[in-house]
């Protein structure tokens, strides 16, 4: 637990969030970056796209990225998101974000979203029938139609086990189903705690239904008889974010929308690099991450 | 002189010229970049902020993007643009613009802006009294209003050198200084046969006159009696830019306006980097001139 209030606090280790970290820290701010380094998409890549470097692994990118911030004075913490809470203006506080981890909080003053974008369809039958007739990916969307019922959510990382924790109070009974975990044991003992059903290494096969979700299928055989069926891969999505937040997504719903300075709708709020839409290049998330960094730090120095 | 017309020719060789050539030669077009490789601002300086490389030289860095365009299949034309002609659209080319430089003449059928900002006040006493009084920092906006009248044209690229061609056929005698001149001896003859009064190896000391400018002083003591001072510092200005191909301009006149997709006004030309504004970081112009260049592949593709 971190009592202190974060001048900014980037979500988000590939190069969009390195290049805000940079920039924001020079200017003497306290940043934190959270999120695992190895997640971002570029990690395992080669790049030979970008100005000005050859061929270069991903990795060695990321990692350089990474000591260059730190260089600065910003601070990184191996941690995803697990919820956001808006700003309480009745507390002495006034305009600070409550972030929780998966092991800790932070308060910040204000937020650059660069958590790119990641797969999030499973791909299996009954899937792409059945969304919005019980298959959803938004939890704090969709989660308020699932009182008393029996739900599933599907996925390995934090953003699972968050939407988990969730609907664990709304729903009769929550399992979380994923070939492997990925988060903080203290975060798997929270989710225990909460009586949440761990299925732990089996895949989805099958969601089933006609007019609604009756069931998930797993590839052990076994049969979940849920009516909600929550897909959570990756990181926390842009869904959960645009809603948990009151951020504007743009028409096609899969992206953040943000003006030239980088700044969303949601004052003090900001997002940079592939969020924010196509081209989903590498040298245009290091550009709209220095902007953001800057328009963040601008922000935070006017308070 | 090529006849062949291009898809793009960038001007301006700094990154984000060079990450816009990346882009869009990678594309598959026909990509030509325009101007000189060490005139970037960024040549001379070390770059410590840019992810994701540690400290790094500007030259080092330079070298590097020109390289891996060129392996794209860009190709570099070490010279400045002298001017740019719209397309007429009575000829069977259509949409092209004419852009001639130094030496040499191109057609093409889209235009990325890359060409930073550049010093362009002398700092001279007389200049900021005498500014749109005689004094004037943009020959085609101004040049007409010098007809028949003696001008002279400070600057020693070739952003001066055609201003002085353009005003030859205007003022009764047009006089160009500078310390040193830097393009090349092709152009040098052209001024020369247009009947230009060279003043090579000295420096303007003052600019004399009450309510309009009536004479320069140059250091070596010499006045030239001129009523019309035109200072063209640098490449060419984003004034000139602005006059000549009507692009829109921001609120400052310092820069081009372009919207999301680095798009400005007038269809087929782009801009990014520092002629966009600020921040003038090297991370922005990357992310600008990423963006420009899929945007003007997108439009030349379209055609």
């Amino acid at each position: 637990m971190s009592e202190a209030i974060q001048d900014i606090v980037i979500l988000g280790t590939g190069p969009a969030g390195l290049q805000a970290a940079i920039h924001s820290a020079r200017k003497g701010l306290n940043v934190l970056v959270l999120g695992k380094n190895d997640k971002s998409s570029l990690w395992w890549a080669h790049i030979e796209n970008f100005c000005c470097t050859l061929e270069i692994s991903g990795e060695q990118i990321l990692k350089t990225g990474k000591q260059q911030a730190e260089s600065f004075g910003a601070v990184f913490v191996n941690e995803d998101v697990l919820n956001i809470t808006p700003p309480d203006l009745m507390t002495p506080d006034g305009n600070v974000y409550t972030i929780t981890t998966e092991t800790k909080v932070f308060k910040t003053r204000s937020i650059i979203i660069c958590t790119g974008t990641t797969r999030n369809k499973l791909g299996v039958p009954g899937e792409k029938d059945l969304f919005g007739k019980g298959v959803s990916y938004c939890v704090e969307c969709d989660g308020n139609f699932f009182r008393g019922e029996e739900v599933v959510v599907v996925g390995g990382e934090s953003a699972a086990a968050g939407g988990a924790l969730h609907l664990a109070h709304l729903a009769s009974k929550t399992h979380l189903v994923a070939k492997e975990f990925s988060f903080a044991p203290e975060l798997m003992q929270r989710l225990k705690d909460a009586g949440i059903i761990i299925h732990e290494g089996v895949e989805v096969k099958e969601i089933t239904g006609k007019s609604g979700v009756d069931g998930l299928v797993l590839d052990d055989g076994s049969k979940l008889d849920v009516t909600g069926v929550f897909i959570e891969l990756g990181a926390k999505g842009v869904m959960s974010l645009g809603a948990e937040l009151g951020i504007t997504l743009d028409e096609s719903m899969k992206f953040i929308e943000t003006d030239k300075q980088q700044r969303t709708n949601v004052p003090g709020i900001f997002a940079a690099g592939d969020i924010c839409g196509p081209p989903l290049q590498m040298a245009k998330a290091v550009g709209e991450g220095c902007v953001a960094g800057l328009a963040a730090a601008k922000f935070v120095k006017k308070i």
